[in-house]
């Protein structure tokens, strides 16, 4: 038996290769988009990809299933659970709660698996040339490393009234088939630490059973109720995209037939993109963001969450430009097409040539924590705080007088920032509301400030601030 | 002034990017088709690309005019020149003998210079910033650093009976022009050494006007009959695919919209493709091509001759397989475009996984010197022996009892060919033979030899083979 | 918790690097020699590498320890049990049974787990904040997925006489241990597939306690000594340069300081290194190398096996010179520095232009099945099969008549192979045969074949070689 | 005969391989110290690099003479010319105007063309297989395209009192030489744009001896005071590395036997040569600095000017750290020792594991233009406006009221700065100010400023500066 774990770590995703050595065959679980490295493992391991599978329909990414079955014609397998409302709507060979199937010596045993989405199934595997014991259980989004999958997203993201509370109950009745399972079976999930699809992920790849039983507080909650209201409590915002996500993946994504490359724009197309209002996507780091960027440009950085945070901002229909090193692109490319943002209008891969050209260089305004301060002591009415972390972060610490609008819903609550005040936003230590500086000011806001260092330097710095606080002095951080 | 001269080492070509920094403005002459390298360029310098033209309508490479005009909306002038037949058929600005055009404050002066081709014209270039005489000239396939354009082109490769001998008139006359032109100007050709367009082409990539009067052979017979004479004789082979270019370029390339990107082929992919006889170019060295290959497949080495060569070898409707690095499939995808090859069905990295399948590989064999000395001394009648050298190369010398066919020939040419005696083939040292014996074995020969270091090694080793060869001793080379 | 497994698929060797976020600490376990991929692993992370350990001094791999420490100014922990002949001879703190040391909150508790070496420890690691239970265990060379630790290595590669037996009783006595541990405890060990230190090791990376217990054969005979007859019988022969490591990694291997860079040689030097005799490593396809290569070189691929098939050829005093890809350098030196062989002399890209100067090639001679058939009727005492699989392959199946010679002792073994005769090598696929005949070739053998397609081609082909072989149709595998 | 010309961009500098196909030989003349590109080049046209040649002793680069003869065994012809004070001090052969040297069929003819500095040469090139007439000169820093040679480098960076005067007297002479060369002759000077070692050199990379006698200026002043008067008249400033490069030329530059590679330093090892006061280059982008930079470190973009800046501002005999992109290191590197700046301590990838471990980052205060002026109207006593361009830039036009420092002479002269000002940099756009103040905050100036857009936006903003600026107004521009 071959096995490989392929993690994507902007989208905290996991997703399976396992192969029989013996008949050559293997099965993909929960692939994501850009296939590549699947066909790749799988030729250098000499294996036919043959079947494709997935736990559930996603929200947080767009599947691959169809684009490499499209290019191996392999057999995809999906789960026809869940009634009516959550059949997938292509084609493919259904699965029900106690379906086998073989991939070589491979028997996979489909259980149902209902909670985190109705039609949600987990696949225990038995190397059958070894053993007839499991081996593994792949739980997708239905136990994680000492978490479980959240029954709220359709809800909160895919808009189903009411559906979180009966997700719950469904997570309480298939975590009792969890526990019956064997202590020694180790268990491999659909996501680790970072994913917005579990609250309190673990950065370790996979567990066991045995281990579960013991650390997991899903699994050490006997009653019903008071299961259900610690589940639902203090789950993470769902991104915005979340919504399209679970649409397509029912529905069936678009075949790409291999990874688009957006072209390179010269600086006169580039012209004529601004004039025509596209939106510009500034993938640089917030240091050079802040140094200089073109305005209205939108920073959101080139590192692990670019897919989230793409989700989060972009929509589906409108193209936009990236910034961004060529060298960067492809892999930009693929992270935006994971999430089924392919609608790139092109690239620059560097401002100096725009600004050398004469055009208009924007920054952003710094603020420190101390002269923060002193305009709170001055005025109290002429600033508004804004703390852009999530909702769990703001209720375990906060700026005194700050308010919450988590960084990818600040263009939703505009009307809740006072264009006539100095509005200083602020994250944990300067990514967020790097972008959310560049998101108020596209919106057409000029007094937005970055307070540098976010909360992590104010709790270091404000109890330093003294009073001799001058002018002179603070201008010092200007 | 700026300057910049952009060579492809595979077709030997030259364009020119010229700007003048004043103006910001530049004009390429001569674009491939692969226009990138002029957009990065220009971004670096500072420049726009606002001017674009050629100095003839090409057979050796698709021009890359529209594609260039077509991202920058550059003006694109090309010769009015030569009659109704050498019209280019899209639009443009035309351009006739006398014509003058500013690129700031660079002045370009039009100079009809047929015998080449009957619209061919050139560019004498004057940077009015620094004086008022002429600094350099433009002269495509006119005149090159020793030597100059073949006006046989027309005849031998686009078909047109009759138009050598016209054209070596207007050479003649073209010549005259150029010798009036001062001393100290700066020559700037078409090509360099290497290509196809001229006989004897130096590896100098520029000249002046004072020294090719000096050595050039062209300038220096006064001659007219004489002049012809020495020009038409002995030019080397037309590459099959110039007529095609030709063609292609007085209508219109096709606009690609940046460089195609083949897809990598799974194994089940590939034997589908060969099931469906789907041509597949070797691109490895000879050396593994030797030792181990896909039946059926051609062997063009991923080198300096790769855009020729396949365009000797290649249709323009057919698809084709690559075998070729995954890091090199991006620059011989362009190599392949610049010739218009833009119909690639796939690629694959390399054959051991085929050949790990338990699907069969051959191999090429080899035959040294002195076995086929032993060969002709036992039975000069058993074997054949072929040159795939030029046919210049071949009257030069040549191994006793050889005969002549051009690599790129030799499957318009199987009727000189016996299946039932072993065929030994050779150039000068192994590529063109590697390729040859490839193109042999594609038509069903079996008994086909690749002569082991070719004419080069039959020159050192034949004198030292004794007659003492046996059977033995020459199993050493098998 | 944090926790990455690093894997190098050449030695199959697996380390570790676990981290505690919440105190900014990591530990590495077995670190191989090229350490860059840890520190920048830690810097992502936000992690630093505070603690180092072993599980055992390694025979395979040169340890990167040392190397780590040296740069990162981590503690040493490494094992002090084992007796006096087994103590790490530079600075460290001492490990034994029993000892327990926390990085940050994750707690790790020693276990001397003797059989494999005397010295062997393992880990049971707790991470504190979730629970006071045990999460997994680092079991080194101890246990492996399916299998356990060869106890014969020292005896069969570091010379020390009976080690094996008592060796053997040792691990014995630890799987006891091993079994008390709680099922759902997950498995960590030190190689995957392929490794030379186990016997038939599984490809999937870790397991559980329970399911070794179901599926492991060491764990499943009760019997002491049925145990130790099972374990000694049918272990593959140990890489030669074993002996050297474990010597090496006992008194502490050099520090580096970074990855060298060897050189490239001009053909003027290539030449000067070939007239001094330096040993030659031509790393092509074997296709390649088929095809043509240089008179002396060897052919060690570079593919999985380049690690260890260098550490069976090369030895480590002898400098030598590398042809490869530029771009494969980095990686290849270190394959070699990880076994410790630092003394590369330079390398060249490729052969062409030394066979371009007029350099002789040489090829490697094929034979096909049917033509051994043919000559073993004619005169089977005229040649020589040499099968160069491992014992363990020869055992289930082999050519009738052939001789069993290990592809990396051949040299070992040049008294049993006859000059007179055909020498025809074979392996599975020919890799090994390949490199097998480079070193006969070497040696000053002529009359050296290999046997196209292996062992597995034999079973194929040899039951339709008919009699109507003649001597025609034979030629045409030459 | 085979031509190809090198050029480095950061220093403007060309080398030239020539080479004789016939024979096999080539010449290599000014190489440069990373010499990996000549061997390249030779073995891709099988051309062996027989001999080496200096025009003269470099002052604005290491010269790579000795590193290529080294590890090439080519033959070392040098200049004999120049005196006693004039003489290479390591071994070679000597060459004296009038000799005459063959590379293959390559005659060279020297010619001693003294000016620039006393020893230097120039070479007469005849391809004697094509003419017996000269093709080309290579004339180093004689004859530019449309400009000399400075004479006065070796008073201002060599500090020999007196020298330019005779430089340009020797100059006035050696160019009555040239003006005796045939006009057809091509001139392929030793720089190129961009060079410090002439005044106003062209962007042409070649010229001819007839278009030189037309239009450079040099060659059009028949009065020799007059000549001399002008030549010496705005030569720019000479880089503070000259002296020393003059220096190390002479004796003879140490041999690298290849391209250090620097290693990668961890955090804590950082932290440690922070502590050290190591010397930091911050390579990024002048955005990135402007928004996030460690305390004291410095701004060298990497771009074009690196080489140059670099030898203004770091000395010799201290270490220092680079901060740039790993990809990004080699080319460093390699501008570095082009320049004999060999002593890289170490290098780190980016800043943002620094500062989120809780280290401080410090910003460039930027200040508008308008915001200047009315600093300026409020209290024209309390700012210090200062143009660090080049002399020749600040005559041609300057805002009123600044002083002028060059950049690279900032910290010789803090005693022109007040440390109770607002000191307002500027030069053109921002690259040389961004540098500049990085070099005033590390010798703890704090109230430093940037004039954003520099002197091109001053020209365009300014005059619309109203009354109306407010403070409120202004802040925008903080």
């Amino acid at each position: 038996m071959y096995f490989k774990h392929i993690y994507d770590k902007g989208l905290a995703q996991s997703s399976y290769l396992v192969g029989c050595q013996a008949s050559g065959e293997a099965i993909v679980i929960d692939p994501r988009r850009d296939v590549e490295e699947y066909l790749k493992i799988a030729e250098q391991e000499n294996l036919n990809i043959t079947h494709i599978t997935e736990t559930h329909i996603h929200a947080d990414f767009l599947s691959g299933s169809r684009e490499l079955a499209n290019i191996t014609g392999a057999m995809l397998l999906l789960s026809d659970e869940g009634g009516i409302d959550w059949q997938y709507q292509f084609q493919h060979t259904g699965l029900k709660d106690g379906n086998k199937f073989k991939v070589g010596n491979l028997l996979f045993e489909v259980i149902h698996t209902p909670g985190h989405t109705p039609e949600h199934i987990s696949f225990l595997l038995t190397d059958t040339a070894s053993s007839d014991k499991p081996v593994m259980i792949f739980t997708g989004d239905f136990v994680f490393v000492g978490d479980v999958g959240r029954p709220d997203l359709l809800e909160e993201a895919a808009g189903i009234a009411g559906s979180r509370k009966t997700g719950a109950h469904q997570m309480f009745d298939s975590l009792k088939k969890f526990k019956s399972l064997p202590d020694y079976l180790q268990v491999l999930p659909g996501h680790g630490a970072g994913s917005a699809c579990g609250k309190s992920l673990g950065a370790v790849p996979s567990s066991t059973v045995g281990y579960e039983k013991l650390v997991n507080w899903a699994l050490n909650i006997s009653d019903e109720n008071g299961f259900i209201d610690t589940l639902l409590e203090g789950q993470p915002e769902a991104p915005k995209y979340f919504g399209m996500m679970k649409k397509l993946n029912k529905s069936g994504p678009q075949i790409l037939g291999g990874i688009p490359r957006p072209g390179r724009l010269t600086l006169v197309q580039l012209k004529d993109a601004i004039e025509k209002g596209i939106k510009i996507i500034d993938t640089r780091n917030k240091l050079a963001f802040a140094g200089g960027h073109l305005p209205g440009s939108i920073n959101i950085q080139d590192n692990g969450g670019f897919s989230t945070w793409s989700g989060w901002i972009l929509n589906y229909e409108e193209p936009f430009i990236l910034i961004a090193d060529e060298k960067n692109i492809e892999d930009l490319t693929k992270s935006l097409i994971r999430i089924g943002l392919d609608n790139i209008y092109g690239y620059i891969n560097d401002i100096d040539l725009w600004a050398n050209q004469g055009h208009e260089l924007q920054t952003v305004k710094q603020i420190s924590c101390c002269e923060v301060k002193m305009k709170l002591d001055a005025d109290y009415n002429s600033i508004q705080l804004v703390d852009v972390r999530a909702k769990s972060e703001y209720d375990e610490g906060r700026i005194e007088g700050s308010m919450n609008i988590h960084a990818g819903r600040l263009l939703d609550n505009l009307d809740l920032l006072d264009k006539n005040k100095d509005i200083i936003l602020h994250c944990a230590s300067g990514d967020r509301s790097s972008m959310g500086v560049s998101l108020l000011k596209s919106a057409g806001y000029e007094n937005v400030y970055n307070l540098t260092g976010g909360f992590n330097a104010w709790q270091i710095e404000y109890p330093h601030c003294t009073d001799d606080v001058t002018m002179e002095s603070v201008s010092e951080f200007l």
